[in-house]
């Protein structure tokens, strides 16, 4: 499995993914899930990608192509708007999928990937949109400022209680970071380091890109004073029952 | 789909459900979950259930009957350890089981029920087991030292983040609490009230039996608290990017 999630808040855009890549537990790698195709001051589009990772590269690949070919009918270069850039990711990723299910129909391999596509360009709102296996894509909204892909159970609580628009963007970054590490201690499939990226609106580049393992003296600190606040607050912030401090009234609410 | 969770502390038991049952999206009802059997000062049982309704009020009313039986074979009342509870009852579940498909086997109908029991008999530990549907068990263990049934990702960051054998029973009474709270914002088919029942160590008897309603003056103060403290902690308590005040500078970590 693999846990990305894109947050959309006024200032901008976050991007934050694990690196974790399995073929069964005893086939485990690292590979970059955030990928960043940036022409500064005119457009910027960042990829998130969960599944098939042949299907992924193929896609990625096929986005690289379109780029370097000057008379590509659309790539990430010629598409109006960030729409059009989802739909074409879209189409990109049915091709890849239908290409490898012919040659391995009869294997039960799951050849299908799920994006997250984020991005500005030049005189458009930031946006992110979520791309299913299928080639449709939905989008962000004010009620659910955020997306996710694969592994996305664990890190949604606290995404839920803290995320609003108008979160600042380190805030966002900082909640982004503390539902991938809440992941990575529930769950094997999801593992260190994790990319974060950083688009504010309408910088039209990415501000800041961040690798962050395990010991890197930033997630280090934040992890433990998460940690620590957490059981700050169950210790001393949260009401006690009736009961409490009286051992030996057993009151009902 | 439900939740249902215990904890093992060094203090006792904590036993937490929620009352949502569901057979599809328009077909919502509210059932207990969390069903005591207590013979005060000897033995105390609490079972927890998740899956197949049916299935699981025939397991429960067959302990019923077990118990009003003083010549059945077995009963809660006549086990001599809380694992051989566990067995009875994981007995009782292939049977149920089996009962239900020897009639529906043309049917999709899925007739498993995952169970928690949990309890103290005189003169043993208090101890919890997760029983399966093909009738098996586990226990916690001091590393492990909560279980839970049906939609458990969500809740599980905040247990394993607070959870020791070190806390006390308000504590992860608590926890088990925000835990649920989590997954009722995250997830439809987890639903209000929540029964909770505090065993503490060798009370031999349930000390607290808690219903809390989304507008229950405890439960009410304990989100708003909870989701103040999130927001705080925030706010003001995690560590700061290099480039934060200063947001000319986008440095690298």
């Amino acid at each position: 499995m693999t846990y990305c999630l894109a947050i959309k808040v006024d200032d901008g855009l976050v991007f934050a993914s694990d690196t974790r890549t399995s073929a069964g537990v005893d086939d485990v790698r690292t590979y970059n899930k955030l990928h960043i195709s940036e022409t500064a001051g005119e457009r910027v589009f960042v990829v998130l990608s969960a599944g098939n990772l042949a299907t992924t590269q193929w896609i990625l690949n096929a986005i690289r192509r379109d780029l370097d070919q000057p008379d590509a009918p659309v790539s990430l270069r010629s598409v109006r708007h960030m729409y059009d850039a989802a739909e074409y990711v879209g189409t990109l990723s049915v091709r890849a999928q239908k290409e490898s299910s012919a040659y391995g129909q009869y294997s039960n391999v799951d050849f299908r990937t799920t994006l997250i596509l984020g991005g500005q360009i030049l005189g458009e709102e930031p946006s992110l949109y979520l791309v299913y296996p299928e080639g449709n894509c939905i989008s962000v909204s004010p009620e659910t400022p955020y997306l996710q892909i694969g592994e996305s159970k664990y890190g949604k609580p606290i995404l839920d209680r803290i995320i609003r628009p108008s979160t600042s963007l380190e805030d966002a970054t900082r909640c982004a970071l503390v539902s991938l590490d809440s992941t990575m201690k529930s769950n094997l499939t999801v593992g260190p380091p994790l990319d974060v990226a950083i688009l504010p609106r309408d910088a039209l580049r990415i501000t800041h890109k961040l690798r962050l393992d395990i010991d890197t003296p930033y997630y280090a600190a934040l992890k433990k004073a998460w940690g620590e606040n957490l059981e700050r607050v169950f210790r001393n912030d949260l009401p006690k029952f009736e009961w409490e401090g009286d051992p030996q009234q057993h009151s009902m609410l």
